[in-house]
């Protein structure tokens, strides 16, 4: 360590930080990454981004530069309100602005977790939200998971033995895996949540991109849950991630604690990108955008579903998410797609190891794969490199 | 509290959040605000703010609006480093982008601060550093300080009682009272910190704010002292806070630390404005800038300490600092500014009641008045509604 310096005992648990290395992979250019969760730059709207900068810095340019309020711009308050009113009534008064998803649910974890606190999560999970959760001190155990999401069984019988803070879910398109909860799925987890009064960290970035099937409202939708659950929305995966924009929707007192919370992080999210946002929601349609990248996403995931049932070898198992970023491959044979991952990256393709999105017990013959960011025949190509250097 | 939520128990401290009471104060239009540190925004450069992001979003749009490496992007790293190389040798390896000095404060926290971890700071000190340092469990301890600063022997003492993780200073033009610590006594304190090999977190938001006088290199100048100092520097006060961009400077294994805190808190800072605050400094003169907004501020400076030693009461104190964005008045009568707030707010003036500035001991009598935002006229029509309010 640097002269003097003592790191908090709780860093210990969070010294490797597998996404950064996977960004460091990504920027060399020779190799074709299905590792990060990074969208599709070449989509994009530069231009209605461009105007919204524009116009926020020629006619609210002295409010774009200087300090806001915590709680976030009420015109952007105002827009994303409107969108999650379409699933679940809500109004501007009930959003927090963040900056991210990740700010989001590390708020969340600050606001709840006392070091020793429980936090419940899917088998596998989103491995910056174990992060987040480990730096507040949290004690994170996995709950059994089948292709429908979290077992209602296994939840009960979990919040009976470790008493948790909070249970966190992401219900669609879940990362890593790109599993959906179904309806029914979902009300019977909510029963579980509702009857135990445990809170519900709900994370939704990717429940926008779909590319078929019928859109599932958020759990937080659920008659009773809307009180009892912190739901996550973010710009990054349908907008851009780069303006660092997302928000929360809550209920009552928990509201206040967050935006305290977040003062204490860094006062307000920037609120250049706040009102560029906003002014891009007031002015473009989201919906024609989000249509457009879910087009160009579907024919991304067929190539690589299908180019991987072509060439998985007998034994192995790969999901078909009905939408959002990733999907999931379990060679269930025993090998640990970490040791691979050099040759692969030496055969010029990315992934994930699958060990990292475990709280506890990994399956390590699993990996995810990103089928966004290429074109289905730079996909076909990495599968074919892929296949070579796993020796499949 | 909302429902099945529990808040953790280290935010029992931090329930109450003046700095958002300031803010909704500053807010109604009627009131002439000496609260918050709010720039003046009449003075931001915002054709050559315009145009940066314009630039950014028509030239680099794609890589703005995606995601990018917590570190913070190449060419703000170099502009940023360039800077503090001024004062201190510098490499842009050496700097960590963060989303304001507020962001940087609340890594270093989440870095080093174990529950009952003591950070000795300075008596009084700035509010929203305790709050962060409060969230992660740690314990305040005030140090006796004069009109230069800490006192070296009182820190000494301080060490040897507490063994404190750090100590927080802004050692020039502080927050609250506007002190600068002179050279000798910066050699003084720096030379206990290095005897003691506790490390310093150096806070320096306002000292390129200088109106007269000698500048001060800060702390981290000192010789043996870089290594066992995180120096926070930030955009906020000499170009614009609305973009949320600051900066740290450190050496060895804290740096990775740092950067990994702040991937859980919120990946990366946004980079649409890492990119066009780095556009800004390449293409604009920030310190021709710099002297126009001190030529301001000096004239308010004056008009707001000669107008206080006018009408403050006989065995008040005010002080008349050589730069930044605050003074102090100490009434020195066993009143409470406290409970004068309201009727100051209901006679069209606010302030911060010093209290809040104190880890422990307050003097209640004390205020925190900011110079910076309103014009030298407004000023004096603020200070005599202070003046009837407060019955001086």
């Amino acid at each position: 360590m640097s002269k003097g310096f003592r790191l908090a005992g709780r860093f210990e648990g969070v010294t490797t930080s597998p996404v950064r290395d996977i960004l460091a992979v990504v920027n060399r250019g020779d190799v074709i990454s299905f590792a990060g969760g990074i969208p599709d730059a070449s989509l994009f709207e530069l231009d209605d981004f461009r105007a919204a900068y524009d116009h926020v810095l020629a006619r609210q340019g002295r409010r774009a530069l200087q300090y806001a309020g915590t709680k976030g711009e009420p015109e952007l308050l105002e827009q994303v309100a409107a969108r999650m009113d379409r699933h679940l009534p809500t109004t501007p008064e009930q959003v927090q602005v963040t900056s991210g998803s990740q700010e989001g649910i590390f708020l969340v974890g600050q606001t709840l977790l006392d070091p020793g606190d429980v936090v419940l999560v899917e088998q596998p999970t989103y491995l910056a939200a174990v992060q987040a959760f480990t730096l507040a001190g949290a004690r994170l155990v996995a709950v059994e998971t089948d292709a429908h999401g979290m077992l209602p069984d296994a939840l009960s019988a979990a919040i009976a033995a470790h008493h948790p803070k909070f249970v966190y879910l992401i219900p669609t398109f879940q990362n890593p895996t790109g599993r959906s909860m179904p309806a029914q799925r979902r009300r019977d987890v909510a029963e579980v949540l509702l009857r135990t009064g445990v809170p519900l960290l709900e994370d939704d970035p990717y429940g926008e991109l779909r590319f078929e099937g019928e859109a599932a409202p958020p759990l937080a939708a659920v008659p009773g849950m809307s009180a009892q659950t912190v739901l996550l929305n973010s710009a990054s995966k349908v907008m851009a991630p780069g303006v660092r924009i997302g928000w929360l929707r809550a209920e009552g007192p928990i509201l206040r604690a967050l935006e305290i919370a977040k003062q204490a992080v860094g006062l307000q999210s920037a609120v250049t990108d706040q009102l560029a946002v906003a002014r891009y929601l007031a002015t473009c349609d989201l919906d024609a955008h989000i249509a457009h990248v879910v087009e160009v996403y579907r024919e991304r995931r067929n190539a690589m579903a299908d180019g991987l049932v072509r060439r998985l070898p007998e034994g192995a198992a790969v999901t078909r998410p009905e939408g959002g970023m990733f999907l999931w491959v379990a060679l269930g044979d025993g090998t640990d797609t970490a040791a691979s991952l050099s040759s692969a990256v030496d055969a010029g393709v990315a992934y994930v190891p699958g060990w990292s999105f475990f709280a506890a017990d990994p399956d390590r013959s699993t990996m995810r794969l990103s089928f966004v960011t290429n074109a289905p025949r730079v996909i076909e190509d990495g599968l074919d490199r892929l296949a070579g250097a796993l020796d499949w």
